[in-house]
C-alpha cells in the first residue's frame, strides 16, 4: 500500500537514467534524434524486454506502462542540449547512484518475474541479472562497442546475481513479498554503490608468462 | 478486391530492394555466399520478424509466405554477379523509390497489425517503425557498422512515423481499410521520397560552442 | 532407448565445446569473467534460443536442462587459467571434431522440432540452421566482430544445409526417427570434418575487373 507509489518513483527514475545512459551514448556517436531515441530506448527496455521474450510474458512491460515510452521519448529531444550545457550536467555520482537504484529494482524484479513463472535458481537469477544488464548490452553493441558490462572489471551483473540470491533465499524461507524485494533490491543497490565508491576490481586471471 | 494483387506486387517487390540492400552490404564486406543469405535475409524479414515476436503473432509472416524465403536465397546467388556486372546495377534512384515503397508499405502494415492487437497509439506507432526499419538497423549491426538509420540526417524512420499516425487518424474516424492503409502508406512514401529529391536534413542540435 | 545416453553425451560435449569457443573470443577481447559468462552463454545457447523464441516453444531448452548452465558457468570460471596453461590447451583437432559432432546435433535437432511444428521445408532447413550456427553469430556480434561463419569461406552453415536435407528426405519417406536423426547430424558432422580435412572453400564471385 505504502511501498507502492516509491517503486513506481523509482522504476522511473531508474528508466531516466537508464535512458539517459544510451542518449550519452547515441550524442558520442554522432546519431541523429531518431538514433538517439532508438538508442535510449535499447537502453532503458532491452533487459526487460528480453526478459518477457523469453519468459514468453504479454504484454510487454513498456506496453502495459506506456507512458514510459512517452518519457523516453521525450528525454531524446530534451536531454541532448541541457547535456551540452554544462550546468545542467548530471554529476557522475548521481548518475551512478540512481543506476545503482536502477539495477537492483530491476534486477530484483525481473528475479521475481522467473521465479512466479516457477523457474528453477539458475533462470531466476539470469532472468534477473537480464533484466538489470541487458539494455545496456544492447546500447552498446548497436553503438559498435564491445558491451561495458562485459569489459569492465567494476562489479556490476555480479552486484545485481547477489541481490537476486538475497531475494530467492528470503523467497524460500517464507518471508513477505514486500521485504524480500526490498532487501534483495537494496542488497543490489548497496554493493554496486560499494563497488563504485572503493573502486573495487573483479580480480582477473594473469593473462601474460606464467604457466 | 482489387487491391490484393497491388498490394503483394509491392511487398515482393519491397522484399527484394530489401534483400538487395542486404547483399550489397554483404559484398562489401567480402562475405561468402551464407553471409550474403543471411544479411539479405535479415534485412527483408528482421524488422518484420522482431514484431511478430514482440506481438506473439505465429507463424512469422516468413513462414506464412515461405516463398519469399527462397526468393532472397535466390537472389543471394544471382544478385552478386549482376551487381558486379556495371550495366545490371540498379541505378540509385530506382533502389530508393522502391526502398521508399517498402519502407511505407511495411511501417503502415506493422502499425496495422499493432492496432488489431489493441496497442495504444504509441505503441502503434513503434511497431510500425520497427517493421520498417529494423531490418536495416540488424543488417547493419551484424556488418559491424553504426546502424545508417540512426547516423544519417535523412528522414526515414520519422516519414514512417507521419505515415502510421495518418493510417491511425484515419483509422480512428473510422475511415475504410484501404483508404487509411493506402493513405498512410502513400504519405510516408512520399515524403520519404521528398526527403531524398530534396536532400531534406533533419536538424541537429549544435555540438561544439555555446551555452 | 539405447541411443538416448549417447545422444546425451553429445549434447552436452557440444554444448561444452560451443561455451569453450566463447570462452576463447571473450579471453582474447580482455573481458571480465561475467563478460566470459555471457558470451560462453551465447555461443553455447544462442541459436537454440531464437530457435525456440520464433517457433513460440517454452519451456526453453536451457531452461529445460538447467544443469547445462550451471555447466557453462563452471567453464566460464574455469577454463581460462586452463586455456593459459599451454599444456591443457584443447588440440585445434579435438575443437574442430567436437564442433562438428556439434554442429550436426544441433542442427538436425533444430530441423526436427520444425518439422514437429509442421513447417515447410525451407522453414525446417532455416531453423536447423539458426540452432546450429547463430550461437557463433551472436558471439561474434557481442564482440565486435563481423560473424566468421559469414566470412569463413569454408563451408560450415552448407554442411548443416546438407545434413538437414538428409534428414527431411528420409523424414519424408518414413524412416524411423532414430534413423532419419542419426544419419541426419552424421552427414553434416561428416561433411564439416572432410571441408576441414581437405581445406574445402566455398567458390566466391571474382570481385576485381571483368564484367
Amino acid at each position: 500500500m505504502t511501498i507502492e507509489p516509491w517503486v513506481t518513483f523509482v522504476e522511473i527514475a531508474a528508466t531516466v537514467v537508464f535512458a539517459i545512459s544510451g542518449v550519452v551514448e547515441a550524442v558520442r556517436k554522432q546519431m541523429d534524434v531518431i538514433g538517439i531515441f532508438a538508442i535510449a530506448f535499447l537502453a532503458a527496455f532491452g533487459g526487460g524486454t528480453v526478459r518477457d521474450v523469453l519468459l514468453d510474458r504479454r504484454p510487454l512491460f513498456w506496453v502495459e506502462h506506456h507512458e514510459y515510452v512517452w518519457l523516453v521519448m521525450a528525454l531524446a529531444v530534451i536531454a541532448p542540449p541541457l547535456l551540452r550545457l554544462g550546468r545542467y550536467r548530471p554529476t557522475r555520482w548521481l548518475m551512478e547512484a540512481t543506476d545503482a537504484v536502477g539495477l537492483g529494482l530491476f534486477s530484483v524484479s525481473g528475479a521475481s518475474m522467473a521465479q512466479a513463472a516457477g523457474m528453477p535458481l539458475i533462470v531466476v537469477l539470469l532472468m534477473g541479472v537480464i533484466t538489470g544488464v541487458v539494455g545496456g548490452v544492447l546500447r552498446d553493441v548497436t553503438c559498435g562497442q564491445i558491451p561495458i558490462v562485459f569489459r569492465s572489471r567494476s562489479p556490476y551483473a555480479l552486484c545485481a546475481v547477489v541481490g537476486c540470491l538475497v531475494y530467492w533465499s528470503l523467497h524460500s524461507v517464507g518471508a513477505k513479498p514486500w521485504l524480500e524485494l526490498s532487501l534483495g533490491a537494496g542488497v543490489a543497490t548497496g554493493l554496486r554503490l560499494l563497488a563504485v565508491g572503493w573502486g573495487w576490481q573483479i580480480p582477473e586471471w594473469p593473462r601474460k608468462g606464467g604457466g
